[in-house]
């Protein structure tokens, strides 16, 4: 198999999986609150890439962690990552209507519901990393909690959306953008990375250098979602493109050029793949993956 | 000192406590993001009676519990509450516009700023929990993440929120309302005395009276809420009365009535404190609050 169709099925495989696990962790009910079951459901159930997920299964096999506690961890971030997007995509954020080709949740359930799908999920993924099924020993699931808290709180992904709201005012340099995108997806990301070496007990130089591959893979990440924005499709990617470029906002591609761009995110995919020699050909889907990042159409 | 005189002293030390430690525990910062921390602040020191961390700090004490573990998951279910109050309150909530006498958070933020505060509000208390500074014992912080992540979700406060907005088109029954309101407030204000219980490492009957304590407090808390929605005044409540009434909710007074809404909230108020008797004096103060929760007037 070529290494891009190796990607692929990974994560396909991946993504069914820590759907299945979601699907288990989910709430059910039919009590006259099972509407917000339902939405939470909707929009976990939406599909997308599954990347954040995908990067914890595999840092975690690098660790030899067990598949239940890689797969607790891995459904508790893309919890946190759905929750994200509902909350995004809100009429007083950026007035979503359509993500992944579907409905967004407001748009499906209201504004009112969508708002407790976030929360619910926020709170869910907590739920899930403090309980003892996620790992035996409970420094390491304290772990698990205070860093993806870390990463996803005011110092991180909201801290990001903050700065993102900012931004829409002011003409950002290239400097700033790099730490926006670096708190609104990187840090989630970076958690992604660092969750399996937390799993795995790993030593403080393998967690490094996963940290340090997931901050260069997430400015790529970054940096070609831009260059999607731009180029792209809606076809393709799912959900209305153009939107920065329209509402004025200061992205990588208005301020390097798309070719620019392009050539950043690629040494930045090959810089990723470079911090991971410590772990040889164990770390070989996850060097393949930041190749796929930056080649990927939605 | 008359008991409710105490109770009104030890709330009022107990919320200056708290704020001071909530105060060193939210973020700071003058990045692009300091919109975040200002709202933040401005949510969390809007002040109230602040009885969730007063029962978290009472009911530490009963198990000699040190004042910075408990100050710290004080501090956390305070987050939480106010994160809850300032979802609640936005347009797509129950629109208020003013809350403990001040323009409410969105009012003052804008939306999506509000909507950030309380995403980042609940994540930071997770941080705070999991924190090694909370508890030695890692088995002890997973325990206050878990329990609180169980009384804020879908199972608790925000499935009595989904059930709260269905209820505005369904003519519901006592029943039906004590779920909702087991969920809505009862089940963090269960968690608030539940965890000194968690941080002082109790005897599973000593969690049980705790708990059972707190459900009647709960609840004859929310009566008087109701209570006070239709008797009280805007002056002394800080926020719009008569509200439920206006929107047609059914509450424990459209279905009981004023007199037997009051007498029923009194009941509740000596049952909770029934439930303590194991503690004998050491648990004056949890009963005097029961007391006062019944009698208080806004």
């Amino acid at each position: 198999m070529r290494p891009l169709d190796r990607v692929h099925s990974a994560l396909e495989e991946a993504a069914a999986a820590v759907a299945e696990e979601m699907e288990r962790l989910l709430p059910d009910g039919d009590g006259l609150e099972a509407r917000i079951f339902e939405a939470m459901y909707y929009a976990i159930m939406a599909g997308g890439k599954r990347l954040r997920p995908f990067l914890v299964l595999t840092s975690a096999q690098l660790f030899n962690v067990s598949r239940e506690s890689a797969l607790r961890a891995a459904a508790a971030v893309e919890m946190v990552h759905t929750y994200s997007l509902v909350h995004d995509d809100l009429p007083a954020m950026d007035d979503d209507d359509l993500r992944r080709g579907k409905p967004t949740c407001h748009v499906k359930y209201g504004e009112a519901t969508a708002i407790l799908v976030g929360d619910a999920l926020l709170t869910l993924a907590f739920e899930v990393l403090s309980d003892p099924l996620t790992h035996a020993d409970p420094e390491v699931r304290c772990e698990l909690v205070q860093s993806l808290a870390n990463a996803a709180g005011a110092a991180g992904m909201v801290g990001g959306q903050m700065m993102d709201l900012e931004a829409e005012k002011l003409a950002l340099d290239i400097g700033a953008i790099t730490r926006l995108q670096r708190l609104k997806t990187g840090a989630l990301i970076a958690y992604s990375c660092e969750a399996g070496a937390i799993l795995g007990k790993a030593h403080e130089h393998a967690r490094h250098a996963l940290k340090a591959y997931a901050h260069d893979l997430g400015l790529a990440f970054q940096i070609t979602d831009d260059l999607l924005d731009t180029t792209g499709n809606e076809k393709d990617m799912g959900k209305k493109v153009g939107k920065d470029a329209g509402a004025g906002k200061a992205t990588f591609v208005s301020i390097l050029g798309v070719e620019r761009a392009r050539a950043q995110a690629k040494v930045l995919a090959e810089q990723a793949a470079g911090h991971l020699d410590m772990f040889e050909h164990k770390a070989d889907l996850l060097r393949d993956i930041a190749r796929f990042v930056v080649e990927r159409r939605n």
